[in-house]
């Protein structure tokens, strides 16, 4: 059975996808490498040591790039919190998470059966987390239980907000909390050193930003908790008890291996990513759109608020989706179907042109339905 | 970069790999769904309810397939086995399991923090579970804490023999246990009907047995164990906090689906693989090996006492590693680099015209050594 993929030569802005989109080597490494198992083929039991492909190599090279003392491979940037959380688990244990966390944050912390108390942020309209807020939920944590982590989005999916992670390092460092930062949407696109902004933990994920096949992701951490997070199996000692032995055993880690020098360059024009993202925010808010999120804005992440199209389509047949068909038409992808009070995009490595028909897409249908 | 995979043409009789090779279709799936996080086009908060492409249907069909009310995908046989055993998981929480279970089986009871008491097996040379002995088992681990579960491997990776699965399940179904059948070497080879054979939860591997590229797995079980197994996130109701959300976010799931056809196909000539088993094995004892494991044999994996190997690779200059070398200018892959007191290997959908160029070079290996 084959399926075609619907939106395939589209015009695309969805969020989750901009970053994910594969180098023609990471194409030509799907194919190579798509058998199951085939990354195995010299394995000697551990996956982050395969010599042949040069997996190895990879795992350390991204410790550098990370800026960590060791990098892991991961399922995605969820898989990769769990594993931290799971190691660092305790009895009425805690977790301090910055209210803009992506849901699966929370749920990893449930699943490692620790309590979540959140950091608030300012809210409407920039929802910016409040670092100094962190120092009263550790104190607050610390009368209900055992505080055992803190983690901080960067930047969140929500809004493209990139908080000042050194604030929060120094309030969390100076209680003796370790740091995990969920890089998702920025590890592949701009450029964590972990070693340099102090945190313990980073979490990245290849299939949003760092031009792979999902499911993969990253993981780095300094040695000190190298000992906990990866340790060994009693029975089987050269297994790691939280990767149950192996993690990504597939083809994704070879198209995140054959992406990653696109990738160690791309971080580098980050800056012309902003520039074109708030060139488009100039653009869109001028027909009458209002972003959400900080600014100045820091990322290709951009958040809504489209109270026009909300009127319109509370007007016409089809509701909410009047929009989406409409930029189906226009052959536009990633725009949530059925919304319209606020609509979430990307900018991300969408070429200049492409953006221009976007922002005149959104003007037709505003003229076509006033 | 590109990395060329070394043994793409080559006569291929690794255990992990005969049932892991992708078809045609699937091939095609690599390309067309290979951009990251594009299986979630459509998505509206859950994998396994994704219309477009189809993966809802895809899981309930799944699940007949398998005989079991709810299917899930996950990343591969141990996650699910991890999933399962975490969500049952308690204090002095114990897991019964066959000493044949394979080494992911340990490390998941170990980072569920579940004890392990081992069922016995024969012993050379055939090394069969000993199924009555799970009573003893579920007895013993009764004094020293709450048994949870019963792990049963069918087959084991190492001789794949095939236990008495009925005779498990009576036994721990007469004491209230729940049985999870580890079926990584035969779903997607053989027909395996959770209803039918009585147990509570199967774990299957696309990248071994379903000829999917990893990491790819797929979890059945019963109504009453959804409740636990599936459990909703408090918070974010739609999200199964053990997927952490949803589990398989890339291609290897849509390598699953397009092979699947392929696969409900090829378990109805199971019988045809068993036979060419059996007579690889007649061929290769007549070179002076030895078969451990089950007989007769009901498995394409095979694990041969190769005494005579052992022997020249004392007196020669490369050691265990002439065997590899051999085999390697003979364009065979699959058999252990340096092993050679025993080979493991799979006849599995191998075409019969390869098994034999496999026992011709064989036997011009002893011929050339002797």
């Amino acid at each position: 059975m084959f399926v075609e993929r619907k939106v395939k030569n589209f015009i695309n802005i969805d969020p989750l996808q901009t970053g994910g989109k594969l180098t023609e080597d990471a194409k030509r490494m799907l194919l190579e490498w798509g058998d199951g198992y085939s990354i195995c083929d010299f394995c000697q039991g551990n996956l982050h040591k395969i010599k042949t492909p040069p997996i190895a190599d990879f795992v350390e090279e991204l410790a550098r790039f990370l800026g960590c003392d060791i990098a892991r491979i991961t399922h995605g940037a969820r898989e990769g919190k769990f594993i931290v959380m799971h190691s660092l688990a305790k009895n009425n244990g805690i977790v301090i998470v910055d209210s803009n966390a992506h849901y699966s944050t929370y749920v990893s912390a449930e699943r490692a059966k620790l309590d979540v108390i959140e950091v608030d942020n300012t809210g409407y309209p920039e929802y910016k987390v409040i670092e100094e807020r962190f120092e009263d939920a550790i104190r607050e944590g610390r009368k209900k239980g055992d505080v055992v982590l803190a983690v901080l989005t960067y930047p969140d999916g929500n809004y493209g907000n990139l908080p000042d992670v050194k604030s929060v390092v120094d309030i969390c460092h100076d209680k003796n909390i370790p740091v995990l930062l969920n890089c998702a949407y920025s590890i592949g696109r701009m450029e964590v050193n972990a070693d340099k902004i102090g945190v313990d933990f980073v979490v990245g994920s290849g299939h949003k930003s760092m031009a792979s096949s999902g499911p993969v992701g990253v993981l780095g951490m300094s040695e000190d908790f190298a000992k906990i997070v990866l340790r060994r199996s009693e029975r089987f000692n050269d297994k790691e008890v939280e990767f149950l032995g192996c993690s990504v055993r597939g083809v994704p880690l070879m198209t995140l291996i054959a992406s990653f020098d696109h990738v160690r360059e791309r971080v580098k024009v980050w800056n012309e990513e902003v520039k074109k993202a708030r060139w488009f925010i100039r653009e869109f808010e001028s027909l009458g759109f209002k972003l959400l999120g900080e600014r100045p804005h820091k990322h290709d992440l951009l958040h809504f608020k489209t109270e026009k199209l909300y009127e319109i389509s509370k007007k016409v047949k089809k509701g909410g989706y009047f929009l989406y068909n409409e930029l189906k038409k226009r052959r536009i992808h990633g725009i949530k179907p059925g919304r319209t009070k606020s609509i979430k995009l990307s900018t991300y490595f969408v070429p200049k042109d492409d953006l221009k028909k976007v922002i005149q897409a959104f003007e037709e249908i505003l003229d076509k339905y006033s």
